[in-house]
């Protein structure tokens, strides 16, 4: 095991909200990356972690943090990766920031999120995407780079989404998500707005589910990514669900599949053997569920530590073609698990070097 | 006012269970009907109701039927018509039973929903299917008859696509749900199944979201009701709310519509002057909501003492031509209130002289 | 039936919080009353109410209001009375001003609820306390006059309380409180930190909850409130419930009494007639359920339209001598309809002339 | 590490419940006990475990009892010791005859908890208590022997009642709880009956909970447990919650003591050496929270794997001494987990050679 002291700086922007927490917990024992910096608003800068912030997840908070002095979200900082989880308004100016002060910035905002020449990265679908960065250094001239995740109903159903695509082509998709209230951070929604309730809109949320997908599933070519052709048609619903979002799916497919192929491209979905060996990859990014009612937000979302989406009730649709149900932990695998998972693969293919 | 020995007595067979309960609730002080006789299985039959039955309603048991004497599910009985809030697999043989008996059935089962003779009604929307008691007469020489009352999220579903087949012709649906808690009755689902959680399954639902509405659009022609093309594909899930299924919809039309045009029929939907005047019937039996993140099942399901469906969301589809969201109070308008609609409706047009 | 132009005008100050909103829902049709201003703070201060205003309740927002605009919250209105449900530290000037201008005010806040010439009121507990509107004009030489409810859980509790006072004395009481989310307001919890969960502590509540049963106990002695010598300790919580608190009462007496002695006090509370004949006052002001496991906010909140307190699982208690359980609504008895039913006392007993 | 074959066999009795189910999954990678037979009821027995349970709990059922097959349950098992989790009315025949078989016993059910020869033992509290077995075995003559746990809430009071008792004798202990669904097992109570809801009742509860704390406080004399003359009054309530009790206490002691005194008891409560070396014993038994809000079953019942009670919120009463809130996991310390360390116990004190 390499000692501590040969681990990878970090930082994270937006500590103290949910998403940064999240992080924290997550990179308290990580292998390759330390956390060294803690950066928060003006109402959190100064303070010790411990001070400015609530915290919120189960457990306490990692005692090696709890001191830390929450700085301004600027560079410089004694770091060579920033983990941003930054509200995408303020992220817009402070992400280009460290980028071109040379940090890598691996964003959960959207600030950039849709950029031509910026990643929208889950290592297990597009790692080949990462080929933008040639394009972002000649566009921006930034010594650093900036790679974002997508959001987090998009993870759950570009997964499925990209195994029927390598092999049927995916020309449509209606989906319908049952969102998480996690998924809108904390404080978030209030308790009486939400519990015994349904809250059929989430804003801004909609727009993004019809055109990410796209980009994720987009192929390189000549060092740009060609957005996939695919229809998306979204409808986004709040439910009273901490964490865990279900999206019901209804697939067209270019080229017939039989059931019995699709669960087949499901179950034996190729993706590349260096992300199998990073140390955040799932055993196996998709499960397939055999049984009438799952997958259930409260029983898979957190297969695999997390990361991996559950899928079931694979059946045939009289309208599409095919109709099946995904289910994706919006905060882990849709947030900050997939992004250290982007930032291991930066590592792993020596952009950080 | 009518004295109250004028009024119809009625009896509600499966009267402990939850739909019972609301029917005893909802004919407390009707202005027509009469509750004189209560009938449950072999387990309740005998007692006292007040003994037979734990009361899961708000407000206390109605004084009037505590001391009832809870009757076998068989005919005879002292009343005019029934109310049927038994299970399927009881229902085929004791509705038949009492119709037989010369006794008019209000069923919400689906023991005898999906034949051809046995009009599957909802007053705003198909009224003129009672034609079908005739046939109904004729093959089965029954001096009663069965009405039945559709599955509560076809209740919610149909009233918008009524609306828009009158205009513009339903060509497909793409069906997802939210169905609330209530909808499996008492006991239902354990809390620490549901909480927290979204099932997607329920069991057989799905096949009846996607016949039902075709024979509620149905046109009689002949005497017969010829189901209307429509085809629909149906997801189901359960999710934490007590009262009030939410339905995403997207819907292809055999003609285009502006959103305007849409609009425009929702509000103004044609239903029959005397249906108007029912004492169950609300003043308007669709809403329509203007705001972003409307209807809410907290906030809509209660809309005209839970008899009216609120829609929202109203917007054009990507891959078909529109999308919308709708609310229903599933064991008001989508159980107990919608058969006792069914049999004012039968009243008022003569069936129970 | 009065012309609605002889209804004495009011004033709802805090008109778009949870509170404010009930007051409006409450006084839509009320016979004595009507709302003829809104004030709010300066966020809202001269927009239309529609405006100012999300509407949280269920049902729509009035008619009538919707185009009000909303006044800064001073002195002059055009109104005779002012219910206030200002946060108490604001309520604290503003109250004193409409008082120092005329008006009367019937307030939820804290503000004025302990001061020894200022009348916390529950009609059914304490209306002989209106006396101290003497001692409050004395010493303040307002021309209007202040009279305040007590906190919701009070409310609550000391209905049996004063029951029990009234024949046995109080002597003791332990009281640990299961409190709704609503008690905090709009948006008052995040969904996140209630759902699944036991808040144990509620900022500043237990002191109130010390003191305020025995300002309501108190007796009226040459002018003065002397306060009852009762002593309360309370540990109050937070649960999962939107309206309704649940009250676990431990209580030594001064007398001993056995339990069907105690019932019979629960059962047979004597309060004022006039009283009795107030718009808002319920039928009977305490129900008490036989039933093993009643009272339950879900199913007894809502009891004479949320006015009477329910109580139950009457029993010794090995250490003290009694214990029960109470239930209020805690936003409709305990807070605006409570209020109300201040005024109408108010308004009968000449104060409004 | 032992191989496994050297592992110690154990059944597990009701293990299709949601408590059996517990055991299996704790026992997975147990260092000291091998999961060697499963039993169940008639309707169970005979079908692969696979097939006879559905597996409510979060995670896959573990592999390697999938396709073991139940057996009724009844010796001979190929096992040493029997963790019951059957219901009482049950458990008082069967366990008694693994006991006269020559199995030992650890029991979660009350069948056996009230007998005088009978240890209801929590290790960190009265490890010396099974001194019992000898009583038991000349009372009995079994071959083999019983031990129980204590009730969930029992186990939640009488950490910090033992701490204090220690030190300044408890004399009377007011206590009201706030318990989780999952107490009731599964299915337990349906959604309906408690969301948005407390029920203020738990059917045999009160009187366990005023009975056990004073058998687990006694002291052994002359080979005889001497009850604790502890005075309790307990109120049990039903929250919505799904794992983890609430408890607020409010404690009489014989010898004063100021609050810093008893935190200072809190925090050094001493237990027996051996029993910190078991591998399922908490680091820690006891922690005592500082915060305002604390502890909180959403945020403390994973303390230490479930193992850990979390106490705060210590302050002075103004009727009894002291009062506190106590958090605990009812199905892992208070059940499973709790189970499983008094078989640790019973094998480092040489029960099981």
């Amino acid at each position: 095991m390499e000692s501590k002291n040969s681990k990878i700086k970090v930082a994270v922007l937006g500590a103290t909200g949910m998403v940064g927490q999240r992080f924290i917990q997550l990179l308290e024992n990580h292998p390759w990356f330390e956390v060294a910096a803690l950066a928060g608003s003006s109402r959190s800068a100064g303070k010790k972690y411990k001070d400015a912030c609530r915290w919120y997840l189960e457990g306490d908070m990692p005692a090696a943090v709890a001191d830390m002095q929450v700085l301004p979200a600027a560079p410089p900082m004694p770091v060579q990766l920033v983990f941003s989880a930054l509200p995408a308004d303020v992220a817009v100016d402070i992400e280009a920031e460290f980028a071109q002060a040379g940090y890598t910035v691996c964003s959960n905002s959207s600030a950039y999120r849709y950029d031509e020449d910026v990643p929208i990265l889950i290592p297990e679908i597009n790692a080949e995407h990462l080929e933008l960065l040639e394009l972002q250094k000649a566009q921006r001239g930034w010594p650093g780079r900036i790679v974002t995740s997508p959001n987090c109903t998009t993870t759950g159903a570009v997964f499925p989404l990209k195994a029927l695509d390598d092999l049927f082509g995916v020309e449509k998709v209606m989906l319908v998500s049952m969102q998480a209230v996690s998924g809108a951070g904390y404080p978030g929604l209030p308790y009486l707005s939400i519990i015994d309730n349904v809250i059929p809109f989430i804003g801004g949320e909609e727009k993004k589910l019809e055109l990410e997908p796209r980009l994720l599933l987009g192929k390189m070519q000549a060092g740009q990514r060609i957005s996939a052709p695919t229809v998306i048609s979204a409808q986004a619903n709040r439910v009273a669900v901490s964490d865990g979002h279900t999206i019901c799916l209804s697939v067209k497919l270019n080229k017939t599949a039989e059931i019995e192929e699709v669960k087949h491209a499901l179950q034996n979905y190729a993706w590349p053997q260096d992300i199998q060996e990073l140390p955040s990859a799932p055993k196996l990014p998709m499960i397939l569920r055999e049984e009438d009612d799952r997958p259930q937000p409260h029983l898979d979302r957190g297969a695999e530590n997390g990361m991996a989406v559950s899928i079931g009730r694979l059946r045939a649709c009289p309208i599409l073609d095919l109709r099946l149900v995904s289910v994706v932990h919006n905060t882990l695998r849709g947030a900050a698990s997939g992004s250290i998972l982007n930032a291991e693969l930066l590592k792993a293919r020596g952009y950080l070097d």
